[in-house]
């Protein structure tokens, strides 16, 4: 059956009837009076998702772009820091560091397993000299699942007191409470295909005021991701270069939507998803990539014992019409992931778990019970 | 009245329904075969809107984006480049050319006047030691509705040998014949809010293969914009990071209309819509802004005397719902900007013809003969 495909991946995630609906409008100009109120109205929603009075930038960009532009914009080349590195995306930071001239200290956990914040805490108690400029750290790991401890490496972080933290929170803003003022966190890249709801193309970066103070000395070379144009273009309700328009109306959207369901509601939705998720897993015998606690809420990563996750990925897409994600790298047939992010309800995660249970009982998988999994679940939901 | 709004700014530019209606789709995933396979049709279609055999590669950008993506790729710092400047976006390049450390010297010309040739062919004939790496050249320069010579320069730079040619088609690729293969161009951005019928968010750089022999040695740091990555993800017909996916649904929509009307026919509808619009404006008293020998096939700049532009512009907005254009910078004031590119039609330009006429007359302008402007451009278009 054609366009029957339900999305379970950790990006793009389902998105609202009414944020494709709003799409589909024909733009306006980017430059009049009208589309400043969407411009205006989108940065006041921004910094209430975000938890912050700061800035929220709005860039048209990948994850990585805004990633990119959090380094590049408050750093200068040979500067020493500290990039966490425990999946694929903390890989890539280490990159981008790397690219462009900084001297950066990879601090590694195997994959699967979070980072470890006391590793940090010695680096940075170890530096009086301040020569750590920046700690970035990815908070949930969207290539293996695991959410790293956030709140403990940024305590580490303003014990030191000099160094920025620059936060990877693409599969996690929205999914999991950030509170970036409270936590004083500098900059926080995200992107629009996550918890946002939308599809991709829009990427989001909020800044400190600690971090445009390191911006005025910052010597990497920029300008298309030279976040100070794009702070005085919002300052404004304007944009420094031409913005994704209708993107933006279904960010309107997408965020009216997330006001109306409340911060609080939108995180609890997210933990009851990730346990429900991870209950059914573990009642159908199959072993949970990331440990309890340490699990995303964003994405459960699923290793299955004696069968290729692919089968059983590609089972899922044939027969049920639900796509999950596939291992990266060195995970590839290891691992399968189940996006449970942005516009994701209970009865999603009872369908998904349904469908790898009627999946192992085809493929003949050791030792599942039938029903097992959607018990589980129903029983975290039944808790509430 | 709302929603009642008809766009004529040189980007975004209308959008055809069955463009919009794509967008709505639901996305997928972008790992999946079934968007590789939306990939590898975007990848030939855009290779037969460019005329050529090499790469064109797609972004999550701005125009902007796509040309600093184009210059940082195959330059290292403190490489000689010439940058033409007669507007707001050959400025910009200038800008752009300095903030990556490269050695630029900036060829002006006053803006609504397009760059000599003869410029830019003196310099590079003297330059005997092949010090110059790069030109950089506006095609149509949006601010002024100039459409810069850029067959001539291109010849100039050929006859030099060694410099690349980096041309900025954002308002041009789409809305003029550019057959970058037969000229030789080496690195041609543009954005998807212009000639492509789309909304914006989505860049293109086509890449010649002398361009990638420099990509070897070239020296600027670059990651998210590295386009060698997004070279090899499109050979596999894939992408480097999360494409917008919704936005390729819309590409794929609008490059499907575009090869049933044909090159020929689009570039041949682009001419004949610019001289009706040219035709109307003399008609009714209104100076053009840009010479008819430099005139742009995008945008019609048109400078009225003895009355504020934006006057013209307000009323045509309020009382008609058309938006055009105001001028950029100290233009602002002095000129309006007609859009006639894209999804323009005949029939568009008769309206803003006449809107602008009964404008014209409402505000009391001098010497202006009611149905002057319709009746010149009707005479365009039935001579074919």
């Amino acid at each position: 059956m054609e366009n029957k495909q339900m999305l379970m991946i950790p990006g793009p995630t389902p998105v609202p009837e009414s944020v494709l609906l709003a799409m589909a409008k024909h733009p306006i100009g980017h430059r009049s009076g009208d589309f400043s109120k969407v411009i205006a109205e989108l940065t006041e929603n921004l910094k209430w998702l975000h938890q912050t009075s700061g800035d929220v930038l709005m860039l048209t960009a990948s994850g990585t772009g805004a990633m990119e532009a959090g380094i590049i914009n408050f750093l200068s080349p040979g500067d020493r820091v500290l990039v966490g590195d425990n999946g694929k995306f903390g890989e890539r930071w280490g990159k981008v560091a790397k690219a462009f001239g900084l001297n950066a200290e990879i601090i590694k956990a195997e994959w699967g397993k979070p980072l470890d914040p006391e590793v940090f805490k010695a680096k940075l108690a170890e530096d009086k000299e301040k020569t750590i400029k920046a700690v970035i750290v990815t908070h949930s790991e969207t290539s293996t699942g695991v959410l790293n401890d956030l709140e403990a490496i940024n305590k580490a972080v303003k014990e030191h007191g000099e160094a920025l933290i620059i936060v990877d929170a693409v599969t996690s803003l929205g999914a999991f409470n950030i509170p970036i003022d409270e936590w004083g966190l500098d900059v926080v890249g995200s992107g629009s295909q996550k918890g946002y709801m939308i599809p991709p193309g829009l990427a989001f970066v909020s800044v400190s005021q600690k971090a445009w103070k390191a911006y005025e000395t910052a010597k990497i070379p920029r300008f298309y991701l030279d976040l100070g144009k794009y702070k005085k273009a919002t300052d404004e309700n304007s944009s420094p270069f031409t913005p994704p328009i209708n993107l933006m109306y279904g960010l309107q959207a997408a965020l009216q939507m997330m006001r109306r369901e409340g911060l609080e509601s939108i995180f609890a939705r997210h933990l009851r998803l990730t346990a429900a998720t991870r209950a059914g897993m573990k009642a159908l015998g199959l072993p949970l990539f990331a440990p309890d606690h340490a699990a995303s809420t964003a994405i459960t990563a699923v290793a299955p014992v004696g069968v290729d996750a692919e089968k059983i990925r590609s089972t899922l897409r044939k027969q049920f019409d639900i796509a999950v994600a596939g291992g990266q790298d060195h995970l590839k047939g290891k691992i399968f992931r189940i996006g449970h992010l942005g516009f994701a309800s209970e009865r999603d995660v009872l369908t998904v778990i349904a469908a790898i249970e009627a999946t192992l009982i085809e493929l003949g998988y050791d030792g599942v019970t039938a029903g097992a999994g959607v018990a589980a679940a129903a029983g975290v939901f039944a808790a509430g």
